[in-house]
């Protein structure tokens, strides 16, 4: 399968709530509700978690002015093991419910899924949302946060929040325009410090599946970003681009880049995580197409499908990244 | 979302792996493969199950006549944390890759989701495939093997075995539909080894659901069968059922209880695992339906969304269940 071609599915609504450190950050201003409190008031991080999701599907709810039962379908997922902070948040609404894994990826997964089930007027309001908890993922992939490892320079951080977006086929101001489904790859990282580099490949081969089909510029697109390469990453990135001769025109970004400052939070090399693009593109890209700022984004969610066994076990870590294009109508 | 009526999308082929103890089971003519070394010459377990999914994978192409590259959506997922056995298969395989969690539910999911994409003609041929491994599963979510533990008798076994679906938008012999996705249900179970008793809620509440809206009559169907209930789960399910009034015809069956001899092999509850619902439907089922023995039935995948985590925090299950219906053209 190539680009999809959306026809009638629209963005109405979006919404995101972060942790203390990215409400911090640059793009502070921009998310809807943050929660200084690491455990949300409940009594572990993976419910912490559980409770982000809530907040962010109340918000997109009450946003939209639309109850729970008016919803169709949740999709949706996280990277805690067997996605429980998803689960257990869906147990608490009415709704039927797909539960997805595609790692950081997630949240570009569920709006092109979402987004099929719209088109074909099967449902007529889907919400997809993701989430990351930075307490939750280090323990589960990394190291308990009490032995306060010393991390490597190329690492991440994980972003500590949610995305939520309510997908409709009846008209609003951003349209879903098209997907490209990604393949997944991978070129031999066995780093699970180096995530960045083990998605960069994935990113590239789908974004150039983008280009080569549909035969744009992408100088005619004003953000093209992708989720989570980080600065790592984003270099490999490049220098695939360079190597490939596709010149993105000076558009290409990173949600993982943008939401820390570099040289005041100590973040190494940006933010993870599948709240990373989620609660990215859920304010300020989504924001950016309301005020009108840009016309026409891609969004390229990267996903390292790793998991803690399979990097003990040294296997390389196979990666994939969805596409999905956003335009102000 | 009600019910979804699907115009147009066929099951062409269905293809079965499993291992050694499904294989001296009842059902064990009906599987195409099966593997009687649990390292189906891997080095690890979860390298085992990846191999089983690729082998089942290729198996399914080889019976299509169709090379990978000729597959334009590959959808699967199973039980191992961030669903590493489907996403390293998927990794060998040209194809876009969208992972799912739908813990036990999976193949159900993953065929909905499918179904969408080829009913569309986004996509002409999609593969839908979930797996479960025994040996990768109980060390993940219960103990090491090597313990030796004594089960409890509600617990059940861990299907060794992979199911994989050929969907396609041009006409074949067995034809999907209708399906319901699930809400997710939880009724107070915490306890890890009595899934069946977790997931017999879910499975009520969908099953209801269908028939509510369908109106239509148990009886027309001939085979309703959940995924991996097992006997205690089947047996609250059928008091549920009875509780609301609703007479299944004699039509309820689950494959965990079909795929093993209770009085032979030391099972406990039965089986469950996504490859429980998986190697059935594609081998029993599917067969029943090319035979012409029955013309209409309703699959149920049945997931108990827990983790490990989550049972040691000492959370109630969550679980759901996702119903198909095929019928034989």
């Amino acid at each position: 399968m190539g680009v999809i071609y959306f026809n009638n599915v629209y963005i109405a609504k979006a919404a995101s709530v972060v942790g203390k450190l990215e409400n911090e950050g640059p793009l502070g201003e921009y998310f809807d509700l943050f929660e200084t409190d690491p455990y949300f008031s409940q009594d572990s991080w993976e419910q912490a978690e559980s409770e982000m999701v809530q907040r962010v599907i109340n918000l997109l709810l009450s946003k939209s002015k639309l109850k729970a039962k008016d919803i169709g379908l949740l999709l949706g997922g996280d990277l805690l093991n067997q996605c429980t902070a998803t689960a257990f948040a869906a147990q608490s609404l009415p709704i039927p419910y797909l539960g997805l894994y595609g790692a950081c990826s997630t949240i570009a997964e569920g709006i092109i899924i979402g987004g099929m089930f719209t088109e074909s007027f099967k449902v007529n309001n889907a919400v997809a949302v993701a989430s990351s908890h930075f307490c939750s993922s280090e323990r589960q992939f990394r190291f308990p946060l009490e032995y306060g490892s010393l991390r490597a320079p190329v690492s991440q951080n994980t972003v500590t929040g949610a995305g939520a977006f309510l997908l409709q086929n009846t008209p609003a101001e951003v349209k879903l325009s098209s997907a490209v489904i990604g393949k997944v790859k991978e070129n031999g990282i066995t780093d699970a410090n180096n995530m960045g580099a083990a998605m960069a490949n994935a990113a590239v081969d789908t974004i150039l599946r983008f280009f080569d089909e549909t035969k744009e510029n992408p100088c005619d697109y004003d953000i093209i970003s992708t989720g989570d390469l980080g600065r790592e990453g984003s270099e490999i990135a490049a220098e695939l681009f360079a190597k490939c001769g596709l010149d993105l025109c000076g558009r290409l970004t990173d949600c993982g880049m943008l939401i820390y400052d570099y040289e005041k939070q100590d973040v190494n090399s940006g933010g993870s995580g599948c709240g990373c693009l989620a609660c990215v593109s859920a304010s300020l890209y989504f924001d950016k197409l309301l005020r009108r700022e840009v016309k026409k984004i891609l969004l390229i969610g990267t996903g390292a499908l790793l998991s803690p066994k399979t990097v003990l076990q040294k296997l390389p870590i196979p990666s994939v990244a969805h596409l999905i294009g956003l335009e102000r109508v």
